[in-house]
């Protein structure tokens, strides 16, 4: 199966639709059933100690899961989360930027399933693994709009 | 086991260590074992479509299980997420509060559970479930800081 | 939305489908979204130590869980578990039953969502705690077949 | 860090500890954090259908995790299984062995986290992934026994 939108197109879409967070979340490359995005970390994604917060880890699994998606299906989609889970695992590198990877395990007819591993910009080791399920909608359906956005 | 926190003392903690958030949460009922949190929606929690982000909500749930862990065991701790699996069952409703209920359903010597039911305030229905996991830190560790805050 | 089977009914649908697990399973309790079914333990369900096992756990929440969507939906369905998270927070008590208390959150056209306490007989504290999510297929559908059993 | 069991060590520790599963578990493959682990269905694992069942593959996505802590922490360890989550995407192929494929995401001194992905023997695509958290007990205790078997 074959990608129905490239990175430049992704990214415009991002922007238009959640110009909330255009300028944070970066396509660095895709590919069929996979993607990586970077999260440039701004000071409003830290908690107290200067690591990046549990939430804005959440939110970037949700988003990296949500443009793989679209990705494969085009912009039609009012996919939504249903499920997540994640492991925090270690303490994210203070000033990186975070990186997702995500492959995307099943693109079925009204489920798809993603993994996402994160790590902090310049260390191997993941700061967080993330599973998300999302509910794809019929064809017909035009606006878009993830759970995590 | 009793409360070694009242819902006053969890309300200016949480005031005074995350001031970015502290106007956000208010803790609306508290009991050993039990909290309800009410987080008052602005619009900066909403995706396009006018309801209450999966970020949100994910963020809500977290903090909720943490308070309800550091009512039980004070403030010294250093308490973090290790995992959470959460759901997104309904749409939450337009313009109203979302309200966070918790059981800690175990709180050992280094791992508590936490359950949260999520809905709109005046709806009995819930718009999400989330379960998560908190590493408790030593005795002896002052600082605190959630992963979702 | 009221049953469309009765415990009784439920459990002749349960000895008649799956009859390799027919005398191990036995509902306790059936209301709307509700339902308790209680585990009779035998030798095979330990693991060294003579406590339950975690897969022996996992086959009573998704049991439960897809006894508790048959009785609302009835006997036609091809139900699948496609998702499943579980905590295990306590060793269960040597020599006694498990009970599985099972709250359906959502009942959807296509998902339903359950949530399960599993605590051993006569002890209130729970051993595990488990959501499962079940995909529901189109009417008209009549084998049943859980991913549980 | 390196091995401190190979394969044969392994899978002699799990013939003598678990002599109920002894002969359906076969370690395929061995590297320090990383494991492959083949069941060898038969027809208990089936559920009406003909296809593996969901505890079936939770079980095998348990013990694929806990050789894979063992292989790195030594034979000493009651680590026991405390959250997993796991998704069924596809249904396994009939007549065919599952192969679990285990990376250890996180190897800390009271946590271990692995991914685990199942496919049937000969194809692909996923029939599930899964999630394992085992909680590692302190050096010295000597017994072991997984949550999965």
């Amino acid at each position: 199966m074959d990608l129905r939108m490239d990175a430049a197109e992704l990214q415009v879409f991002l922007e238009r639709e959640f110009p909330q967070v255009n300028n944070e979340y970066r396509i660095e490359a895709l590919a069929p059933h996979s993607i990586s995005v970077r999260l440039a970390v701004q000071n409003r994604h830290l908690r107290p100690g200067g690591t990046v917060s549990g939430p804005t880890m959440f939110a970037l699994a949700d988003v990296t899961v949500y443009l793989a998606v679209l990705a494969m299906i085009g912009p039609r989609a009012l996919a939504v989360t249903t499920n997540c889970s994640i492991d925090f695992m270690r303490r994210p590198a203070s000033g990186a930027d975070l990186i997702a990877e995500c492959k995307l395990l099943k693109l079925g007819r009204i489920l798809a399933v993603g993994d996402v591993l994160i790590h902090s910009d310049g260390v191997a080791a993941p700061v967080a693994r993330a599973t998300l399920t999302y509910s794809i909608p019929p064809v017909g359906v035009e606006t878009a709009s993830p759970a995590g956005a």
